[in-house]
């Protein structure tokens, strides 16, 4: 089955906002074996929609549009799609019914724009919102489905998750694809791709491998085309076993899942305790780990010492450590990281200090260098890591790379 | 001038990256006055993107493509626009060069994966990169402009800021656009949109409309269309005047820019400085407000007390309070914010506590319930959100209300 996702919306078009339902509905259109050709975004203009409408009814089996249903005035999806299907709009009570409903939980009272959402074309099918009060529409024309969705991330992936996903899975047939991803982290991607070099040259000619780097870890996706899905799952099987013997300490998970969720597991099934102290990522580290749902079950809390004299107040770190070393140095972390563990009293401390920029750095420390240090009742280490110049990731490396150095010394020990 | 972007990539047709490239290149060819007719993203597939090269080279003056010049396989798009625009493809000595500087200056010994990206089509204008080995490239053919840039977003932005806008704002005429963008905290979309609606219905007609919700956050996107950039911009600037005088207080920008930066602009002119308290934000507060450059100037540290034994130790918050009340209460969170506040000697202390959820709710605390509390040298004020059930959600709505929350009480004081 082939698909195109499609966004509406002159906000995406000027760049207001970023398109991220593409990439959810994407990823969760592929799972099910669904192959999408396109994703297109375009403005909020009638004969723009209809002219997408039609070219796709042409030339995919599955049209999934989001976005431009909201109760403002700038929303003109509605109108375009029951022009095109050729409907009524009517107010559905179906509809209605669940937007007094909404209402009514939460104490509002429903405005008329409100009330409008229950106006739809009368010859789709409705799929419920249950967080939102514009529904989801389903429409079939010439052996293409359409289904339009609201723009809103979280009442989109409801009705998706909710109605749509049960409808899609009776409709699938046809060749199947299989995704599998390997996480790495620690190696940037050119020098990933000379390590696995000839690994990537043997594979299967019905095996695609692609890169996709993000700040700090690189992903490696395999794609098998074929006809059935263990058949599909078997070959993947061999072939990541044959790259996991190449870079076996690279790899954090054989899933696509974010470290934080792999070092909060690994926390939670040995029954540890952790805690950071946090000069330049600011408190991004302690942000990712909570994230996670259950993670007060491992994590106490955090110091995030911008300023020095907190570092020496908080964290016990010494004064003439700061002034011989400066405070981005390895004694500065390693004291930051034992001093956050002591004094909240946790199996692990982890410490960062960086110039994260743009300004403070030197020529000996320039923009982008960051020690990090974990401390555990055994020892304590620390690393000096060259982030780069932009601030932005300099904190989301850091980070990352904070969180990888504690789940190799956890699996060590 | 109208233009169409293209981003090119198996990962993201399958969702496996967000398209952010888009985004920032609608954004800063709007800014130029260029109407972007369509986003779309496409494979890594040799005909498709000809296709879609063919297509465009009809309906717009410019088209920006990003993605798909990464130094691994599963990147053809060079190779498919030197098919297209019918060139040779040769090593660059202008690039060559560029590159072997750039590893020399890292300390990295260059690959011939590497020396690879110095072959270019001959007839294209080469768009330096000052961050990476990909050049950017610029065709023409048939009255269209064509440009490739890498789809890393650092090196695309660099190639984009440096080499492609002079070039491009050499080229524009036409049309203006012109728009302003006011951000609005505390009223959700349809809240806001019912109080502002005889405002928005007496718009001219050459002036629209656009509600862009985000969490905790709506911006208002005003566009104008016209001849001359003086005449739009005084438009625009009487209706904003009006605007603000409907809902003076609920505006915290006449610009698009983040909560955090307005907050932290605030803080260095009166010289004041902020600490942090975070229980269910985790640390995104802090994370938020240090991601502005030069934070250090007025932001000291946070304590984020996942644990009650931390909130009790650290920020003497009393355990009675904490048994009698729960931790999700004002007297906590008054407790909490004045703690950290006094320990860290600051002028502003924020303290938050709240279920995040998905689990830990009650009938009478449901997850989303959310105190936060502002404490200066003057006083200590506390408010309850209720956020709903998103995890996600919560943590950046609970962050956004306790920035607005602090910047209404620093206008005030």
């Amino acid at each position: 089955m082939n698909a195109a996702i499609i966004t509406i919306g002159d906000e995406i078009l000027i760049g207001q906002i970023v398109d991220t339902n593409s990439a959810w509905i994407a990823e969760n259109l592929s799972l099910l074996g669904i192959n999408i050709t396109e994703i297109r975004s375009i403005p909020d203009k009638r004969e723009q929609i209809i002219r997408t409408l039609k070219e796709f009814n042409q030339s995919v089996d599955l049209v999934i549009i989001s976005g431009g249903l909201g109760p403002t005035s700038d929303d003109i999806t509605k109108a375009s799609l029951n022009e095109y299907f050729g409907g009524q709009m009517l107010e559905a009570p179906e509809v209605l019914n669940h937007i007094i409903d909404l209402f009514n939980k939460r104490g509002f009272v429903l405005s008329e724009t409100n009330r409008l959402q229950a106006i739809i074309p009368d010859n789709c099918i409705v799929l419920r919102n249950p967080s939102g009060t514009a529904p989801g529409m389903w429409f079939e024309k010439a052996n293409t489905i359409f289904v339009s969705l609201p723009g809103v991330p979280f009442e989109m992936k409801d009705i998706f998750m909710l109605d749509l996903l049960p409808r899609l899975t009776e409709r699938i047939n046809g060749a199947m694809i299989y995704h599998r991803t390997v996480m790495t982290q620690g190696l940037p991607e050119s020098f990933l791709a000379a390590k696995i070099k000839s690994w990537e040259e043997s594979l299967p000619e019905n095996v695609k491998l692609a890169y996709l780097p993000r700040p700090g870890i690189v992903r490696l996706r395999l794609t098998a085309m074929g006809t059935t899905k263990n058949e599909l799952e078997q070959l993947l099987q061999i072939e990541i076993d044959k790259l996991h013997k190449i870079i076996p300490k690279h790899i954090f998970s054989f899933r696509d899942e974010a470290l934080e969720e792999v070092v909060g597991r690994l926390l939670k099934n040995y029954g540890m305790t952790l805690c950071t102290a946090e000069s330049c990522t600011g408190g991004r580290i302690a942000n990712l780990i909570t994230s996670v749902p259950g993670s007060s079950a491992y994590f106490r809390g955090a110091i995030v010492a911008y300023d020095n004299e907190i570092k020496m107040n908080e964290l016990s770190v010494e004064e003439s450590v700061l002034l011989n070393l400066g405070a981005v140095s390895d004694k500065v972390v390693e004291q930051m990281a034992e001093g956050v563990r002591k004094k909240f009293n946790c199996d692990y401390g982890i410490g960062v200090s960086g110039i994260a920029g743009p300004s403070g750095g030197s020529l000996e420390k320039p923009v982008g260098t960051t020690w990090i240090a974990i401390s555990s009742t055994k020892k304590t280490v620390s690393k000096m890591f060259n982030l780069g110049e932009h601030r932005g990731r300099n904190i989301e490396k850091a980070s990352i790379n904070a969180l990888n150095m504690l789940r190799v010394i956890i699996l060590e020990g």
